[in-house]
């Protein structure tokens, strides 16, 4: 690990330790393997077994490892077991007694409740927030990467636009789309990539088939890559030689749906407003049932992290947030139209990272 | 659901009732999908969202599930919620007040510790080896799947080692072997392809770079394909060119190790004993600290299921279990060796699953 990188990820830790004294925390068990990866630089997929870092409100960190796992290369504490050990009970040993234990989210019962047992003067509470806020708000290194994977997504998208002709199936414009995310040198999708025509396109996730494309089908394209560990996710519905009257109107109340969700964002608006001016303004129309899930997700590693733009969320969007806006309208046995961009929450309003034009466009 | 499979099902709610009953649980809460299907035939993938079928004494069993989810097909209660549902309080208010409640070892703490607050009076139990115990052991419905999912691995193996040739790199190896999958009709790989030429042989989970084949090198390849939900897993290891008589000596060795622990396999021999004899022939050859890992994991739905067959494992084998028997000899900057069936127990021995030959062989 070089300096640069090491500082990284001690601003990163103090953010997380700063959380953890507001709860009155002095131990927090970071199991998520994007989180460990997010504070240390260290990425190991467990599978089944046991991987913690434990963050140490006195700093003194402990990485709790399986002999199985690669070293990392990191300043902090280190402990080993092995697959015949009993690993939560050596877990348990080193935590503060009598303190209560921050819990991630994702730790399963096989850890958790062994753990309770063998530690029972350290009240287990869910605590992985302290992380996953501060992974809400990306970082200036974060930010460079959501860019360039959104670069990469706007390139894809425009190369799929012009890929499109008579009879192609879903399936084979979905594989066009992934082998230009492996040719630009991307890991992979960061979800698997959705092409919906026509009526299928009236499933929100819709699996991509072999239905052919076929003239007047609404094509809905839901796509994002993974380059250097971070996510783009960007949907743009295009109609196939022609489009009908309706199809064009509705095309253009998601577009405006999603423009005026994203000209509101700017810090201190509640994400749930967000949802709400996207609704209204499909409800407004008449198409209010058809917009059937929340306005957007949030993104960074992984395609959906915690915290989303819906209703429910009463959260203040914050400066280096980024998550998308995804209005639609779902016709049963018709069409489908979503717009989707990904937007960063910058000090006085929003940068939007998709640059691919939204308006109504007819293929072919 | 038709008669004949929802036999399947009820005969397999049986099986973990019995395990139920033997522990005093009234209740237990099923989350891991491949169980839910396992139990019902219905799947999804929840994500972050809750699914759970809990498993009641009295044979009144409920669905939990979000609205977001497709409906199952299946005679039991269900009990729906959306994203804005106090889901898990609403689970709470389902579970029998006053007794234990079994909980599956995946189930995340997101879920688990507030399940704690809002039913006090349940205590939780880990208990999913209510269900895996019975998974392990396979019904004729599933090895009649596990046989077929091997009886492909077997022909893209014998593909394979005709595939090879000199430059050729261990990633386009690899994506043979996934391509040949999809066209015999496999959802994919049941894992990440291994394939490892010459010294990258010598770790065990190498990931496919893009070494290119040369003469003397030895050649790894695990693989295996998921088909019809259920998986195969085989490795065998071949030379290209020219093998030294150190390399075919241990190739023997390893070979007669796997050997000599499908030999021993039977009903109610402990599968630690399995492990001690592939691992003391092994010693005995001085290659002792050789052979970094267990010799074998269950498999099924998954490639790797719960259960192994290790020095910690006392469990004994009974019919119906299929698990891996995987001896290997890894000598760092040099090469590896590992030769892995698959083995199927039956009433008074083993079926072994693969039938590529694994004596030693010079390719090329």
């Amino acid at each position: 690990m070089n300096e640069q990188t090491g500082s990284v990820y001690s601003a990163r830790l103090a953010r997380v330790m700063e959380r953890m004294k507001a709860l009155g925390l002095r131990q927090l068990l970071v199991a998520d393997p994007d989180s460990v990866w997010y504070l240390t630089g260290y990425y190991n997929e467990p599978m089944e077994r046991m991987m913690v870092f434990c963050v140490r409100s006195d700093g003194r960190h402990i990485f709790c490892l399986n002999r199985l796992f690669p070293a990392p290369d990191a300043p902090w504490e280190q402990l080993w077991f092995t697959d015949t050990d009993d690993a939560v009970g050596m877990l348990a040993a080193v935590l503060e007694p009598g303190q209560p234990v921050g819990i991630d989210k994702i730790w399963p019962a096989r850890f958790l409740l062994p753990l309770m047992e063998k530690a029972p003067g350290c009240r287990p509470v869910l605590a992985s927030d302290c992380v996953d806020r501060c992974r809400a708000c990306k970082d200036s290194a974060e930010q460079a990467l959501m860019r360039a994977a959104s670069r990469i997504n706007d390139q894809v998208m425009e190369e799929a636009a012009r890929f499109f002709h008579e009879g192609v199936t879903e399936r084979e414009a979905a594989r066009f789309i992934e082998d230009r995310y492996a040719a630009l040198g991307c890991s992979g999708p960061s979800f698997p990539t959705i092409v919906s025509f026509g009526a299928n396109g009236a499933d929100p996730h819709h699996e991509p088939d072999d239905t052919p494309l076929a003239p007047g089908d609404s094509i809905v394209i839901d796509m994002g890559c993974r380059k250097d560990r971070y996510c783009s996710d960007m949907t743009r519905t295009y109609f196939w030689k022609e489009a009908s009257g309706e199809a064009r109107a509705v095309h253009d109340l998601v577009r405006r749906a999603n423009e005026q969700a994203e000209a509101l964002v700017k810090p201190g608006i509640p994400l749930c407003a967000l949802d709400k001016a996207a609704r209204d303004l499909i409800a407004g129309a008449g198409y209010g049932e058809f917009f059937t899930h929340r306005l957007g997700h949030f993104i960074g590693q992984r395609d959906h992290e915690q915290g989303d733009v819906s209703s429910a969320n009463t959260a203040l969007a914050e400066p280096g947030m980024i998550f998308s806006i995804e209005p639609g309208i779902y016709l049963p046995g018709r069409f489908g139209v979503r717009i989707e961009d990904l937007v960063l929450v910058t000090e006085t309003g929003c940068e939007v990272l998709n640059r691919v034009d939204k308006h109504c466009r007819v293929l072919g």
